[in-house]
């Protein structure tokens, strides 16, 4: 196996917490620019997940930690219970950055509950500390998914993935990338197809950069060539990410998901879902009962990433779904950190991790 | 039935056929906008091809047939025979600009076959009047295709389509338009959904201009949006062009149409095809033989459109395919100047039009 920290070096962190700071990648930026923000109050961290500077599930969910973290440090006064119920707005705050994303609201919850109000600097370390072992422990949860997820995929092996359920789009290492890069890392050959994944271009912004860093073959196709190349047997597998996955399996992902794993099936080809446990939502029995984010015109009909030119006429609407709900039917496995699951098993996974 | 005449002054001829010059829209510039080419030598007829000003199969072919009109005029000496071998040169050139595009062949054998060489005037004469027939019986055409498919579109119909097989692929009409113009001419309440179709956008720049100028309700959604308007049934059917057609009725059309079939299908939703016999290719018994022309990377690596600016890693590479193979089960039906006609009644069609 290759070594573990070769990568680390290719591909950094894409947040990490300091003794004063929050370090994170501005995604915004990539793949021009590789620059790290570096954020010293909670205000700055909710701007950052509105300006999309960091984005992705679980990634949000750190920065939202770490939201907490900076708060701890920005309150003055010497007074525990009043520390602990600023620290607390703070958090309301934060989750309503983006309320859809499931784990955002589980991350800040995984800091404030159950905090003992001993000393305001006790306190500060206490969150310190839980974050630190938060972070460390979805960093080991994607590698974890990562060696299950190698156990799918064959050497030469073509895998097509969507948007970026990368390194990006967590801590480390990702969760539809997990899998990719631990072939990779064991030696296996591979080449990724990406999706460019309209209307941000997540695909070819932030997936496309990652494999560049650490040096995996890859193609970038426009997101309506996807089905051709699975037609076409141009691809083995596909491997994407999750947002939200209902009880019974549906999962909700990025606009474009659900028509790629109905190519698959059509096409007799293996569609996974890569995700940690935390993104299954126990409470909804179906898909049906997820709500979909709906986002203005502007994304769809400017230029968005460069100068807001428009291209299309002047009183266009357009109508942007960020999500779409694919059948559990259509999907071949989960890949969890727990191990892998077939839809119908998912009911294992209860009360576990997502029990909180 | 609203006036016909009106929607001439909202919708311009794609092409014209002047006495001196062939008069085009500059498809590049809309919807910003709306700017003629009058071109005077075959030459710039090439070029406005190659450079994508018109574009569309039968547009293209039309261009086709005028160039060989401007070659006449162009033609110097007073050489029946002469001018006949020059015509036969230009239109070798000319249908060597886009090489798959069956239609760009088919035009321009209608105006060059049996000429006989009287002299070279009458031969000029003969040129235009075979230009103008054909201009005219192609628009009466797509009005007879619009009629037929006007028949399967109930009042409140909402339609997705995908890039253009409108009026500006055409000489005018278009041919996925044609039943939604129809609709709209005899007052029927109709809304269109319109795919943007990357990486060129036909779906917001062109489609989504003529639905403006004409004053149809209509919204843009990315391509990955398509699936998710099918699932939730805020479509009632699906109408697309074609760019080649086979004997069994699979049929060649702009990347992304394969699944939009099949998301059809799934959800129950009549999928149609409505083209100009001219592109049902009887020479080729299934899609499988049909050639999928592969375009550049930049198309999709490059802000095209505005500043060529790269939106994806240095070195990164695109796969380009233009068109996907639709296959005859998905297509509900084929909606055409002669009627419509299920896959298997395709045959019938056979030694009409396209025998030549």
């Amino acid at each position: 196996m290759k070594d573990l920290r070769k990568l680390f070096k290719k591909l950094p962190l894409t947040i990490e917490l300091k003794e004063d700071s929050l370090r994170i990648i501005n995604q915004t930026l990539l793949p021009e620019k590789l620059k790290f923000l570096k954020l010293k109050k909670y205000s700055q961290v909710i701007k950052a997940i509105a300006m999309m500077q960091i984005r992705g599930a679980e990634a949000i969910g750190a920065a939202g930690a770490g939201g907490i973290f900076l708060a701890s440090l920005e309150y003055q006064k010497d007074n525990a219970k009043g520390m602990l119920k600023f620290l607390k707005r703070v958090g309301q705050k934060i989750v309503k950055t983006r309320p859809t994303a499931v784990n955002l609201a589980w991350f800040v919850n995984e800091i404030l509950k159950d905090l003992k109000s001993s000393s305001v600097k006790k306190l500060r370390t206490e969150i310190y500390q839980r974050c630190q072992n938060l972070f460390c422990s979805e960093m080991e949860d994607n590698l974890k998914l990562g060696k299950y997820g190698n156990d799918l995929i064959k050497n030469n092996v073509r895998i097509l993935t969507h948007c970026n359920a990368g390194s990006l789009s967590s801590i480390w290492f990702g969760t539809a990338t997990a899998p990719i890069y631990m072939a990779y890392l064991t030696g296996k050959k591979i080449k990724v197809f990406i999706d460019e994944t309209r209307p941000w271009l997540q695909g070819s912004r932030l997936t496309a950069w990652e494999m560049s860093r650490v040096g995996i073959d890859y193609q970038i196709v426009v997101d309506s060539a996807a089905g051709y190349l699975i037609s076409k047997k141009m691809v083995d597998l596909v491997m994407v990410g999750a947002d939200r996955i209902a009880g019974n399996g549906d999962t909700a992902n990025k606009i474009g998901t659900y028509p790629l794993a109905l190519m698959a099936n059509e096409c007799q080809i293996p569609f996974y879902v890569a995700a940690d446990t935390a993104s299954i939502d126990f409470g909804l029995a179906t898909g049906q009962e997820i709500k979909i984010e709906e986002r203005g015109s502007a994304e769809v009909l400017k230029d968005l990433l460069f100068h807001r030119r428009s291209v299309s006429p002047k009183k266009a609407k357009a109508f942007n779904p960020v999500f779409d709900i694919t059948p559990a039917k259509y999907i071949s496995a989960f890949i969890t950190e727990k191990g892998i699951f077939s839809s119908d098993k998912l009911f294992l996974l209860k009360n576990k991790k997502n029990d909180s």
